[in-house]
């Protein structure tokens, strides 16, 4: 059990609160001989950074991550990588009333109900700058996977926010680096902008649905029973801040389904077996088919808003509370480079047990 | 890494396949000194056997549990836990076909893909009757919480039978063991009976959505960050065969909520703070709050289907396959007991994991 | 943490009481396509087995091991492997009152003191008995390097027994099977028969210390800091019953040698380095060198003995105690095979872990 | 599994390398309002620090700690506690021409073999520097052992230096920050001090003996059966860089005692049971007796020494390399406060252990 790890060989380790000095990751497990510098790791940093627009907190971190350790001559060594980021922009004053008082739908309660104390300060370990750290040490999967596995490719982006979704007959990729929301449909991220901007005036906040998808996945990676593919990405996904549901493939929709629709038929191609639909998102009994992962996760409404909510303090007595500070109103929005970091991660995870267990064997069909 | 076991203090090692011998699970880690014996196991089992009724598979398992380790004189000594069932209808003749062809939507092709081979006999180890050495697990956790925590409880029920809900104004849980479907609404049960037979008559089959709810559970179970209550739930509840989502109180819901109707509002009862809503489904930060946890999980349609599919042969070649053998029309009517074992399982092992970091003292409110 | 389980890619969980209906090992993560029956196991537990002669506990168990998962057709599938050994010759009433005072350096009292209680027939969980469960997962761990690494040699024997040691002059290896000590000098043997016989005679018993080594073990396996190949066999040899020390190459030895004569020096061979001599038993930094990989491990005298000692009941009350039954006189002899059980599964382990990391690639010299 | 993590619940990861920018340790699981701060850790690492005598590496090194995370107002916040030491005193030019050629005795050579690259500043990941990481994580635990078990001791001190031991008829623990090698002996100490010299001047090194205790233990921490807490003392040792071997009260003089001896007999104290002896080294069956746990380690001689050693190069070329560079002559001096602080994190890490599954109940005698 490591409470602040995850991760089986290619381990990941974070560190560090929202107003401390520092946070960071250490990496474990790293494969040797991989190319990496804070160049390779600096620009998925950039993506999550905050205060890049005004649908993010105005919180200014540079959010710069250095290498300690675990590296020579800009390559990886095999030992442990520490990823650390200094924090620059704290400001404390900001959080002294959350210090007595308990802000409905966040941590701050149940921090203080186990631990006895808290870190008040943007909310210490609960603060969704511990998803920097995420960030950073999804970098590092990324460029091992870039040598491992060439082909993958994972790529994040929302699918909902608030009860708006999107179109998916206008989904179109490439829109994704043109909007604040990382949402692949151009009409909706017109009329979300519009829709948050309105929220956060009446000083409210809206959750949200991120998709994850990791294309040139091989087959057979992942393992029966608890060490399933699919198992591990809830996991990981379900840690991340905020987020309450974890979907692979169709998800809640499978339910509805009946046996006949939801089979994903199978040919044959010029290489291997291909699927005629990808109801599964790309794992079966816990184990990748090749085709591309699919995974969703929903992010609930920050908790931290303007408008006065009903609540108690640490000694007992209720109040109302209005959250100062400066805060994400839909946090979704920077969960989507958090989302590819877990998916990096878990996925390579899984293909260092793999080759473990089995050599990276495979066994041909045809 | 164990691919085959969860839990970190309270650990469940699974083994066996569907036509072997036995199957069973190792349980490492229980409090010593608690009353078991076989028949503190036996009831949970007998609820998640199969051929209890027209709408569960006909194969006739007695699913008779017997403890080989780790109590003495009816009391645990604090080693292993050894449960064996075993197997005594296995069928493989059944099986002669799926053994050279993919079942489309099943994990056949991922496994053999892995491994280079697999058991094709009943599925082998992907069989729905792993679930069962959960079950006789999750009854040694129920065995230890009801000492613990004599007042937690943990129900499981159906709220989804393909695209048919249930109405939650008709909800009572007296109403779950009187149905075969552990359906807390008397009106659905009637109406599923009949799509379920329409189904099965035309050789098709169809999904589920089950909850489970822990009431009883003390504040201050979990931890931040990635050993969350949440994501180990996320992990336990995933791991089930065929499930493809997860949900914690609103779950793929509290996307389309905004922070003013998200926020559990706190007041102070008599004995602490009280909620006046549970969108969190009693888990804050990874954290229990107290209230209610409320879990849900999607299982899809099975695979095994007697409606002809288009797939590939272990050669290569393309064919159709029809399912014969013994199949659930719903697994995921079964799955209400297993999703009961592993949310036993999981609070179990976070309460001993909590006591162990903080000695189970709580920070006071008021 | 699992407290029963060892080993990470390759791990290990045992179960099962001296005096229960059996006993076994769960091992999670083999590789699969291994050609592995009964037939491949049962030899070594026969040669572990007690009341072979008259040096070893006089109990009659066949030791006959199952399979009951995890193969198909004769080759493991890479799902868990449940192997199972029924006890057939408990003697309970044997045992009555050591139920009630403790055995002076025996597990009894710190049981007790633990659990609140424990199984006191055979010592329960305590036992030497849980070894026949090591040593069958020892064989499979044999059979998956016999195919991996098929030049890989794994051999324990004994070099002294109380304070009779070998003269290594007369060091032989195809002495060991010719003796019942398993000690490659047979002058020794005939030594140590005449000294353990009068022994036995006199109520009393005596330690001893067992030598492993592994030939042909590849370079580059094991890793630093905490998954040195060392630190692992240092758990793995000190979890054995009545082990108190562990030994790697010039083990305490090394403490009164000089950096000048301590140093192994490397020389040019045709197939890479040369070492010439091997003080460092194999490993440098947590490593293999492609050396024999050299372990020792001291066994203290056999606790249960028919010369009365004072001790005192559950109850408080001062007494003396002799232990009736049947045991070994020099436990230390049936340890040998254990220990090579141990240096198998935890050489495999690391061969596996290895892969996973590195791919198994190797940094050339020369 | 984790390279370069131990522990459970108290779970230490180390990371960076000798002539890197820092290194440091993450403490996860740390319990929760323990009183913490950089001054309780600093005085540790001080007895551990270079430079501090000529018997000692001349390198300088502060070895300021700085806690980067998981304190709040001066106590633990039940969070990952990042320590960070940062590296002043790097000479990399030192260290060029081990670049080439591999150190006999060193992990250079299998470094190089298992990850293809190593980082050759100062030993890199290999270098005793990382220790201090080790030590810095001790003072924590030490610091939550003196709020959970006050009257706990753990105290280090050499018994041997080469082949030179102490008269334990001299012993006194008064003695021990008395002198340069912390002797419990006043003679040996004057002895050794000439005798290194002499060493150092030949340009040779020389190995050692360090016992560690632990007095205060509470009876029943530990497990069957790879739980055991000598099992985990030898793995926590045994990890300490140049430690041969791991002993447990009698080690491998256990194996010439006979079982009259060796029984530690017990009588009835005021208080509970008490022993006549400690052959035991307060460990039986895995599991603490409550009398002084008694470990002892050997570390082997410096391998980077003065004197020419036949060698080969990267590339395959034979040659003779002599160490520059700043070296200890006797490397276990410096392992004295490392063992302790093995000691500390295994000891704190199973009274975690042993509350979360028992609730820290104790079986009573009497």
């Amino acid at each position: 059990m490591s409470f602040n790890s995850f991760g089986h060989l290619f381990r990941v380790t974070t560190w560090g609160e929202s107003h401390g000095p520092a946070l960071g990751a250490t990496v474990d497990g790293c494969p040797p001989g991989v190319a990496l510098t804070e160049a390779d790791i600096q620009p998925w940093l950039d993506r999550r950074k905050p205060g890049q627009n005004k649908y993010t907190t105005q919180r200014r971190e540079a959010d710069e991550v250095r290498i300690l350790s675990g590296t020579y001559e800009g390559r990886t060594t095999g030992t442990p990588i520490q990823l650390m980021i200094e924090n620059t922009d704290q400001r404390s004053k900001d959080y002294s009333e959350i210090a007595q008082s308990f802000r409905p739908g966040h941590a701050d309660i149940t921090y203080h109900q186990k631990y006895g104390l808290r870190d008040p300060r943007g909310g210490g370990r609960s603060s969704a700058r511990e998803t920097a750290a995420r960030v950073a040490a999804g970098g590092v999967a990324r460029a091992v996977l870039a040598q491992l596995v060439p082909g993958l490719r994972i790529t994040g982006y929302m699918v909902q926010m608030g009860a708006r979704g999107i179109d998916r007959a206008r989904f179109d990729l490439e829109e994704i680096e043109q909007n604040p929301f990382w949402v692949p449909d151009a009409e909706a991220a017109k009329d979300w902008a519009t829709y948050l901007d309105d929220l956060r005036k009446s000083h409210n906040s809206v959750g949200a649905v991120i998709e994850v998808t990791a294309s040139g996945v091989p087959a057979g990676i992942g393992a029966p029973v608890y060490g399933k593919l699919d198992s591990d990405l809830a996991a990981a996904l379900m840690s991340i801040n905020a987020v309450k549901a974890v979907e692979i493939g169709e998800g809640i929709a499978a339910a509805a389904l009946t046996g006949v629709d939801n089979a994903d038929e199978i040919r044959m191609g010029p290489d291997g077996p291909v699927y005629l639909s990808n109801h599964a998102g790309g794992i079966l009994g816990g184990i990748s088919t090749g085709q591309d992962v699919v995974a969703r996760f929903a992010v609930k409404p920050t908790s931290s808003i303007l408008t006065p909510r009903q609540t108690v303090t640490v000694s007992g007595e209720e109040t109302e509370l209005v959250t100062k500070g400066r805060h994400d109103p839909c946090v979704g929005i920077r969960a989507v480079p958090v989302g590819e970091a877990m998916m990096a991660c878990v996925i390579l995870d899984h293909i260092l047990l793999d080759r473990g267990q089995t050599g990276g064997l495979r066994g041909r069909i045809g």
